[in-house]
C-alpha cells in the first residue's frame, strides 16, 4: 500500500470528521474509516459529546469482520476513560492490523499515549498522514489544548473603503444576504460568541445562530446555540439585553471592583453567569484572563462580533488568529466608522497580516487574513490547510 | 464554417492587438489574421499611429495569395483617409472573400462605412464576433469616440482597512514590490496618468513608466511615457518639480482667475502646457472640463493616481470608469489617512460598486472594481471581457 493511498483513504476521514463541524463541542472533530482490500468496511464520526467516538462508530458500522482491516483516524486514538471507554482498546479488541493517524493529541500530557498502547498491542502505527488538513479540522480544540486560550476569530463586514458603519452607527445592511448566511454559519461551528457592551447598547443584537431551512449545510432545527459572552466592564448591561436569552446561554465579564451590586444581582437573579476578570494594564478588563477563562469552561473557537473599539483591543492584546472580512462593493465615505480602532503613527507600527483566502461570496468578498504576530511554530501547523 | 470557428479566429485577432497595448496611442488596438483553408496565413496588428494599421500589416504578412482568404479583425476597418490609406480600400484590392469584423468604429459619424463600403464591393460581411472582447481592448478609444471623455481608471495602493498613508503622510511602501510593478504597466497603458498639487507637493513623484529587463510585457526601452497632467487650481507647482521633466511631456490644469502671472510665466518658459479649466459649482477646477481637454487631445486612457480628496472629487463628478485597487495584508490603523474623501451621512448615500475581478498579485490583491452610476447601456457593452 503505498503513501498515495494512506493520503486517499485520511481524505474520506476527513469529509466524515467535517460531519461534526456544528456539533461535537467542546470535544474535537474526527473522522474514521476502516479499509480492507482496498474497500471502506465501515466508517464513523463523532457527532456530540457523550455519543460514540469517531473509532467506535466506525467499528460498529463495519458490514463485515474487520480483523485485519486498516483504521484510518484524523486523531490519535483516546487512551483514557471519558464519558465513553478508550478507543485504543476498541482497535485493538476488534483486531484491527493497522492504523494510520492523521495527527497526535494536542494535549501535551496524553500526546503519544493511544498510538503506545496500539504498537504494543503488536498493531502497525502509520503517521501522521495529511496532518495539516487534520489539524484544520480543530483549530480551537488544538490550541486550548496547547495554550489554554480559543481560537479567536474575527468577523466584521465593511466597506471598500474600510468601514464598518456610517459615524451615525448606522450599518444595516452593509453586505449582501449571501454574506450574512454565511456568518450564520460562522457562528453555528463556534463555542462562544463574543462581542462588546457597546454593540449590544447600539444595535441590541441577539447573536443566535438563524439559518432557514433552504441553508443545507446546517440543520435548524439540530443546530447548537454557541454561548453568548459580553465584554462588559463596568457591568452595564441590561438583564432584558436579547443577547441574554435564555440565560443559561449567556455570560458577562466585567471587572469586580467597577461594578455596582444591584446590576450584579439582577443578572444574577435572571440566571446569567458573571464571571470576573481583573483590570489590564490599559485599565480595561484584561481579554487574555477571559479568553483563558472561557478556554477552561471548554470553549474552543470564539468568534469576535463586534465594533471597532473592542475588535481593535483583541488585536492589540495579540488574541487574534484570525480576521475573517466581508468585505461589499461599497464606499461608505471618509466619516465612516473605522474597522479596527488602532491608534498607529508610522508605517513601521502596521500590523502585518497573511491572506490565507478569498472567495467571491454573492456580491461581496470574503477575505481571511492571519496575524503575523502568531507564533509560527503553532500557526503554521494547522493554518496551511484551512479555509482549502 | 461555424460560429465556434469564427470565434476561434477573433480570439487570434485579439491576442494580437494585445501587443499593441503600450504603443498604439491614439489610435485604438487592432488585429487581424487572414485564414484560408481553416490555416492563417497572415497576421498583423497597429503597432504605433503614423504605421501600418492591422489588416495592412496581415495583407503584407501574407505568405501565399489571399484571393478567396477570410479576414478576421477586431474593429471595423477604417473608411477613411488619414495617416495611411483606408484598410477597407486594401481588403478590397486583396480580393478577400469574406471579412469577420469584431465590433463596428465607436465613432458615431463613421460608424458602418467601412463595412458598406466593403459590403458593396461584393464581399460577405459577418459580425459582430466577441464583441465584448474586442471593445475591452480599447476602453478609451471607444469612450473617446462615443463621450467625447478619457476611460479614467483611479488606482489606489491601501491597507485591508481602507488606508492609503499614515496620517502624516508616509505611505512608502503599502503594497510589495509585484504591486507596484503591476502599477508600471497600467501606467504604460496609459496615455496620461493624472494627479493633484497635494500629492506633487507632498511626494514629488515623477510619475514615469519604470520598467526593469525582467518584465517581459513591457520593454524598457520602448515604452511611450504617459502624458503627465497635474491638476493644481492656484497653479502653484514649481518648475523643478520631477513630474514636469521633460516638460514637453506635462501639462498643469489650474483656474486662470486664480493664478500668479509670475507663476505662469516661469512654467511657459520652461515649456510646460499650461490649461484652463473654469471654477466648478463646488468652486474647485472643473474636472468634467479638464477631462474633456485631455479627450479633445487625443487622450484615450487616463490614469489617476492622487490622495483622497482629489479621488473623492473624481468619483463625486461621477468621472471615475473603474477603480483599481491594491490592497495589502497589513492593518495601518484608525488614524492613517481614507481612501476617498466623500463626506457621507447615511448608508442610503453609499456609492454601490460592481466587483470585475479579483487576482492576488504577489503578497497583495488587485480589485477592480465598477461604481455603479455609470451609463449601464455604454458601461456593459465592454466591461464584460475587461480583466480577464
Amino acid at each position: 500500500m503505498t503513501e498515495n493511498n494512506h493520503e486517499h483513504w485520511m481524505a474520506k476521514a476527513i469529509e466524515l470528521a467535517k460531519k461534526g463541524l456544528y456539533t461535537t463541542h467542546p470535544n474535537p472533530r474526527v473522522g474514521c474509516v476502516l479499509v480492507k482490500d482496498q474497500q471502506i468496511i465501515g466508517q464513523g464520526f463523532h457527532l456530540k459529546a457523550g455519543e460514540g467516538h469517531a473509532e467506535v462508530n466506525a467499528l460498529a458500522d463495519a458490514k463485515q469482520d474487520v480483523v485485519g482491516a486498516t483504521a484510518y483516524v484524523t486523531l490519535e486514538p483516546c487512551s483514557h476513560h471519558g464519558k465513553t471507554p478508550p478507543c485504543a482498546d476498541a482497535l485493538i479488541k476488534a483486531g484491527v492490523a493497522r492504523v494510520v493517524y492523521g495527527m497526535q493529541d494536542p494535549n501535551p500530557e496524553v500526546s503519544g499515549r493511544g498510538l503506545s498502547k496500539i504498537k504494543k498491542a503488536g498493531i502497525e502505527v502509520i503517521g501522521p498522514v495529511l496532518e495539516a488538513d487534520c489539524e484544520a479540522l480543530n483549530p480551537g480544540f488544538i490550541k486550548r489544548m496547547r495554550e489554554g486560550l480559543p481560537f479567536i476569530r474575527v468577523k466584521l463586514a465593511m466597506s471598500l473603503d474600510g468601514r464598518t458603519a456610517m459615524e451615525s452607527g448606522e450599518s444595516q445592511w452593509i453586505t449582501g444576504p449571501e454574506a450574512r448566511l454565511d456568518v450564520q454559519r460562522l457562528r453555528a461551528q463556534s463555542d462562544a460568541v463574543v462581542t462588546g457592551i457597546g454593540s449590544v447598547l447600539m444595535d441590541n443584537p441577539s447573536m443566535t445562530v438563524r439559518i432557514d431551512c433552504d441553508d443545507q449545510d446546517v440543520d435548524a432545527k439540530t443546530v447548537r446555540q454557541p454561548l453568548r459572552v459580553v465584554m462588559d466592564t463596568a457591568l452595564s448591561i441590561l438583564p432584558e439585553a436579547k443577547i441574554l436569552q435564555p440565560a443559561k446561554q449567556a455570560c458577562v465579564f466585567c471587572v469586580e471592583d467597577d461594578l455596582e451590586n444591584e446590576h450584579l444581582d439582577a443578572l444574577k437573579k435572571k440566571g446569567v453567569t458573571v464571571r470576573f476578570s481583573p483590570r489590564g494594564e490599559d485599565g480595561r478588563l484584561d481579554l487574555l484572563d477571559a479568553m483563558e477563562q472561557l478556554a477552561d469552561a471548554g470553549i474552543n473557537e470564539v468568534l469576535l462580533e463586534t465594533g471597532a473599539e473592542l475588535a481593535g483591543g483583541f488585536l492589540q492584546a495579540g488574541l487574534v488568529d484570525e480576521i475573517v472580512i466581508y468585505m461589499a462593493p461599497k464606499l461608505l465615505g471618509s466619516s465612516a466608522r473605522p474597522l479596527f480602532q488602532l491608534p498607529l503613527d508610522t508605517m513601521g507600527e502596521a500590523v502585518e497580516l497573511e491572506l490565507k483566502s478569498v472567495t467571491q461570496i454573492g456580491q461581496d468578498l470574503r477575505l481571511v487574513y492571519r496575524p503575523d504576530y502568531l507564533d509560527d511554530d503553532f500557526g503554521d501547523d494547522f493554518d496551511d490547510g484551512l479555509e482549502e
